[in-house]
């Protein structure tokens, strides 16, 4: 029998994986902290539970979207969170992007009442979830990542499982550490091209053909030359999940000096009022710092 | 009818650079400063001259490819350079990889006498060099570059006007500059994964499927989680190049802090002996500062 699903946190990334598993016919409760969220799913044919407890206490495998480790703790662990209402036996797959010894430690309070969990952070964006070509990395059990694979399949197509608990949210942690510190090179390229009265497109173009070509020049190269910072990926949230790469870092007792300098432009930015931005508008921080803009 | 040319510096670019312009039935003259490099040319035909000046009196188009600016400038412009020797309207194409001001003078220099000049670095390595897949960035007059575009055609595969005289060397500037942080950002992400307990290979492969995938990733990432840095391209090279990057970046007044830093890391390796390794073990250092290794 199709298992029950269900879907807390409808946002961005959140509602569109939910209509993905509607229409693939899987039948989704959903339960999410604003009313405002709900309609499209609802219309689609989920129905609604007023808590993630009594969502919990109907559904087999329950996902979890939401913004910070923060949240993702009152969600699940909290008084009306889902460990309250779970079964032994269900499985939490967590879908934010939150810090990996938070994942352990939720991971090993839902095991103590036998409710099994994934960290299963993704990469792709909006555009990545609506089309189900989301990267997934997972981290928890591997028998758990082979019961719910072919529900993965349905809303993602690059689905890696890396390791036990929190391994996929190390590797989104490196993922947006590459991604930032990649940006922030392109930046100084285009940069260094400008001012030095050479044309940076045509910079991007000849790079992209040899070994400095990568999806990030690709991308966010194009965006950093039409300054085109509509999101895409919002600084804001890059912030914070270098915030977690750093946290991490220091945890581990590792010095990270490129996360951290990247690190620093992505709070600049955030404090000038740029956290509704793409995050490839820190290359503003280096435009700044180097007193030349890359548009003419 | 077909022009005479000219190759000088045969090492290990220049040499199967030459051997394809043999290959593709030019007449080749040849002069290098060390013997030893002469015979593999000669033997395919090539006639070697004692030289820069005997050799640019009996060629059309001249290639340099030699080390640094310092070598340029002694082989153009010094008292048995090209320039005492070259007819009017020969042309000067420089594949070395020197500063895009040096290459200006060069050019005005040359211009003086009639003698035209490109910039002409290339990426792609010896082994781009012998498969004639070298992306080649070219600077100077666009009528020029017309004009042997079917002799580049036949050593690279991406080859790119990109603007006026130094442009080429401009944006081969930019270009070690990405690769040399591309690397660094790797090396972060994949420490962060081993002192977090889980298998960079596995983020390795995670990243090449999503928006941080790059060539740098796929080749140097392998490189480092094998711990295998047989060059390839050597540390001592990307150390001069970056050394280009930052001088340039000064004689302009602009700040490229990313740039810095992995250029400290290039100058340490290079300083405890790596010269001859590949430019990507500069992730030593990071491993260094970290106190971890990528590899078990």
């Amino acid at each position: 029998m199709s298992p029950k699903l269900g879907y807390i946190g409808l946002g961005l990334m959140g509602r569109p994986i939910a209509l993905n598993l509607l229409k693939a016919g899987y039948s989704v409760a959903v339960y999410a902290r604003r009313d405002a969220s709900l309609t499209a799913v609802t219309d689609a044919g989920a129905c609604d539970y007023p808590s993630a407890k009594q969502l919990a206490q109907h559904c087999d495998i329950i996902f979890t979207n939401v913004s910070d480790s923060g949240d993702v703790e009152e969600v699940v662990l909290g008084d009306n969170g889902i460990i309250m209402g779970a079964r032994p036996g269900s499985i939490v797959i967590d879908m934010s992007t939150i810090s990996p010894m938070v994942t352990r430690h939720i991971a090993t309070q839902l095991e103590n009442k036998g409710i099994e969990m994934l960290d299963a952070p993704v990469s792709g964006g909006t555009q990545g979830a609506i089309d189900a070509t989301l990267s997934i990395m997972i981290g928890g059990k591997a028998e758990i990542f082979e019961k719910v694979l072919p529900l993965l399949q349905v809303i993602g197509k690059n689905i890696i499982y890396i390791g036990d608990h929190g391994a996929g949210q190390v590797t989104k942690a490196c993922n947006q550490l590459v991604v930032a510190q990649s940006m922030a090179a392109i930046g100084e390229a285009f940069i260094l091209a400008r001012a030095s009265g050479v044309d940076p497109s045509k910079v991007r173009q000849a790079l992209l053909g040899g070994f400095a070509g990568s999806r990030i020049l690709e991308a966010h190269g194009q965006r950093m030359l039409d300054e085109n910072f509509e999101p895409g990926f919002k600084a804001g949230l890059h912030q914070k999940d270098m915030g977690i790469v750093l946290q991490t870092a220091e945890q581990l007792g590792i010095k990270l000096p490129g996360a951290e300098l990247v690190s620093r432009y992505l709070d600049q930015l955030v404090e000038q009022g740029g956290a509704e931005l793409d995050s490839s508008a820190l290359v503003k921080q280096l435009e700044a710092l180097a007193g030349i803009k890359i548009k003419t």
